[in-house]
């Protein structure tokens, strides 16, 4: 099963958030047991093959908790959930960014990430970049370094990939338009 | 590492998310690698050693979705993410229930699972069971059959169990009081 494979799973949907947005649903991705564990492997593999390792992965709530707790079981590292305000019971730090829909937070625990650790940013969708780099932001304030950042799907024309210039940036599907 | 020790992982939280709750807090045992992988594998082979196994794992947004994730990978079964309304993009199904705090719905796509399918419904948590007793529902709409019932941890005290009567229950981690 290869990329290409992968992507005729992904169900487009028209008009979803809002009108003019095309929806990538990886739902239908998900619910083949086949094609989770591929792309999973796939998204491994990348940084297996060159000999990475990472301490932490960290994903956004909530679909990045998905793949990102995969490639964490697969590691060996420690899963970091970067979640929306106010779900996270002891002291946090907090991230504004734009969206492509809008404007929100995220928070994580102060202490998730220790100092010099290794961090994978891991995401099902990379679109405007907006999230990921208040990801990053919020490693680095914890002195984590973010050895890279992985997504399941690029919205390469969105242009995502300009706000994290000077870091590893890997995604498995590229949609051009 | 054995339960015990994973346990000692937990952060215990007074008073979160509101006065006289005592949260217990998953997040330090996630960010612990061998924790997290160990959790994964123990609910893992409590199945696999019994020599079951499911065609889909349906997991709780959102942090359902990070054992779910995992165990669907290892089952190398499809994951079906049960949301909060109003983010899956295709036919849903709905469902009310009653929380611990509170009265809410989840939603499935209609065609997350198939007639007969096996499925594991997975999450971090099995409290009173008002949303493990919702999931049941929406898989069985769909004509699936519910043949386990996975959670980190149980509060024994809550009495979930009561709401789950007839399904094969299990939790790592259970806290009397």
């Amino acid at each position: 099963m290869k990329s290409e494979e992968l992507k005729r799973l992904i169900r487009e949907i028209p008009d979803f958030p809002k009108k003019g947005i095309l929806f990538y649903d990886i739902t239908t991705l998900l619910g083949n047991g086949r094609a989770l564990r591929t792309a999973a492997d796939l998204l491994f593999g990348h940084y297996d093959s060159e000999g990475k390792s990472f301490d932490k992965v960290a994903s956004m709530e909530s679909r990045g908790f998905i793949f990102g707790a995969m490639l964490a079981y697969k590691f060996g590292a420690g899963f970091v959930p970067i979640r929306k305000p106010g779900k996270l019971p002891a002291k946090a730090f907090s991230q504004e960014f734009e969206k492509e829909y809008g404007f929100d937070s995220f928070e994580v625990h102060s202490d998730a990430i220790e100092k010099g650790e290794k961090v994978l940013i891991c995401d099902d969708l990379l679109a405007t970049g907006g999230t990921a780099a208040a990801a990053v932001r919020l490693v680095e304030r914890m002195d984590g370094k973010v050895n890279g950042l992985a997504f399941l799907i690029e919205l390469s024309f969105l242009n995502g990939r300009e706000k994290l210039g000077g870091y590893d940036v890997f995604s498995l599907l590229k949609y051009e338009k």
